[in-house]
């Protein structure tokens, strides 16, 4: 009997409190508005956003409130007005929107919906509400557009894009954020040329894939600086050629060690840790004249740049650049890099590092705290 | 009777206090060494960087020393392995080197060479030596590798560019710092596409003369920022199609002002002033996802950019960038730009404000400091 149309009740891990373990509860979630579409929630994964939103007392800290946006999904029902996506679609929900309408997202150069612009709301995109109620008819708000900790959830018709129903779920879910996010902005911002030379501050997953991108786009020289000397075997795996550990250099700054060992600095560099320090560093060791840093680590709230202006001018056409989810466009690139995968040319096993079940949710918490994991997948076996 | 090979007596405007006028007095020009040319000059031009180079007491402020690097010349003799250029060949010197052989000179992608790297020197860049004394036998320092303020001077081939002779001196001469670095900024650095948008904090020379560049590449909307009201019936001249006065913007800031009238910002700005603020302002109403923000002026040293964090990475591949020489590669662009001006597509002649003597060069000092002028040319009729 089909659900559509209807509310459905199931299971969802809902923070209630801020850093306190989300509690496993049944929930209603109601049915998509027009552009909506529900989803049932194959398998998710946890992201330091999660984390760090969960831990907020304050705005953007809300509560009761469904986290979770890094997933995979079939579709169990659409709204009116919804064509792109049907029932029985396999489809990874993201948390940038794409119209499809606007000028942001009708142009090739930007991901950054002018429509439906991101932010970290409580509320569905489209329509400044919640599809979720607890058992007493209490709102629980929604997360980054995609709030995925439950068994079901609705997002927006500009939240997913269709995949390939071929791809692992648990492959496949990575690319809905941190992995999306390195390896775009090495292939979407950066444009990494073939026979480049890249240099990574910070190898998180989002390191680790911007890693993974520049070697897919060629690069012969990947650098990677990390103070944690594991990452070295762990970024090999991923392609990184050389790694620099900072608190290894002696008297030099990382940056002066990577330009001696490229002769003037690296082509590209990311920061992605978020710290205006390292961005200096970053944008140190980047070649003048033609060089890009890319940031794309979050800092701290009213936190500034961190760069000299003499030595912005002194870098020529050397340019500094953010990205919002790697400049990936959802709907047209990831079909892209899941075809990749499945071609064995983009690699994304090695991310995965856990997997547990939804009952075991709070764990993957603690394991991302201690720093013990890249990727842990949840399975929700519904 | 030839001079080449033999020291030339001649006259020069010398720098012997900072702040304090030029002296006109005779000097003694040595002749080119290896790979040096020696020009006759034929008028020059005064620009903002002689004055505030000119004022310090301390280094890089140094003297005496000989000012001047906007000029036009004719050589006069070359020094040994010199095959670019001949005697009576017109030329303009250039303070950026182009040595033709490093990686940077080589590639079409920077103008920044790295085998003669810019900076303000007392000497001649290959040899840390001068080719001036005076009549006393001291010696007298250099400015920028080109000390225009003589009616000789020696400069090092690679920063010499060889022109076409028919265009007027008073015109070829500007696109020798300010003008071409404006023109450059647009063309070069930024590459202002056809059909878009421009924003330029500034209305001086250079600020002016990103317009041109700007209006050259097919911008459509080219809006001017400057607290002096004067400068928007002067910007129309150079295709300022829209002018924002800073000052007269009631509360709001320009930047909100221009991202209104807009939709979202330019698709290119430039910051022409060189203070953190306004980096900060040109940013703020530069387009998200693929805007570019060009900084061409001059900061305090030490300085920092003066942009947040999260508004970096809220842009998305919007980028912001510096440049030298407004990453012209003298030797190739500027006989490029100077045909375009013998077209009638490239505006020079407004710029020229006012024309004197060689003997009255100290009056170009009070205009540019008045704020009189955009530039002053100066003739050596020698
Ligand atoms: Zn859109
Ligand atoms: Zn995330
Ligand atoms: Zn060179
Ligand atoms: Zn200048």
């Amino acid at each position: 009997m089909s659900t559509a149309g209807k509310p459905i009740r199931c299971r969802a891990a809902v923070g209630r409190a801020p850093g306190e373990p989300l509690v496993m509860e049944e929930i209603m979630v109601a049915p998509p508005m027009p552009r909506e579409v529900r989803i049932r929630v194959i398998c998710t994964s946890l992201c330091h956003t999660d984390l760090s939103i969960w831990k907020l007392k304050d705005p953007p800290g809300m509560f009761p409130r469904i986290f979770g946006h890094e997933a995979i999904g079939v579709v169990e029902s659409v709204g009116e007005d919804v064509d792109e996506v049907t029932e029985g679609d396999t489809v990874i929900p993201i948390f940038v929107s794409e119209c499809g309408e606007c000028e942001d997202c009708r142009s090739k150069k930007s991901n950054l919906c002018s429509k439906l612009p991101f932010r970290v709301s409580p509320w569905m995109p489209r329509y400044d509400s919640s599809r979720f109620t607890d058992l007493n008819g209490e709102v629980i708000y929604h997360f980054m557009n995609v709030s995925s900790f439950s068994e079901y959830t609705v997002v927006d018709v500009a939240n997913v894009a269709k995949i390939d129903p071929l791809v692992p779920p648990n492959r496949a879910c990575l690319l809905s954020c941190a992995v999306g996010t390195g390896v775009g902005a090495a292939w979407k911002i950066a444009n990494v040329k073939e026979g480049s030379t890249v240099a990574i501050f910070g190898l998180g997953s989002v390191g680790l894939a911007v890693a993974e991108g520049a070697r897919l786009c060629g690069a012969t020289r990947i650098i990677g600086v990390d103070v944690n000397p594991d990452k070295k075997e762990i970024g090999k795996k991923f392609g990184v050629t050389d790694f620099v550990n900072p608190g290894n250099c002696g008297d030099k700054p990382a940056s002066q060690l990577i330009n001696e060992m490229t002769g003037g600095g690296a082509d590209y560099c990311f920061e992605c840790i978020g710290v205006a320090p390292l961005v200096k560093e970053a944008y140190a060791c980047c070649r003048n004249g033609w060089g890009k840093t890319v940031v794309i680590g979050v800092a701290r709230p009213g936190s500034e740049l961190g760069v000299n202006f003499q030595d912005v001018l002194d870098g020529g056409g050397k340019s500094i650049m953010g990205c919002v989810y790697g400049g990936i466009k959802a709907k047209s690139d990831i079909p892209i890099l899941l075809k990749r995968y499945l071609d064995k040319e983009l690699q994304l096993d090695e991310f995965v590092t856990h997997e547990i079940q939804f009952d075991e949710i709070n764990k993957a918490f603690d394991l991302l705290i201690e720093g013990q994991c890249l990727r842990c997948v949840i399975w929700m076996n519904n």
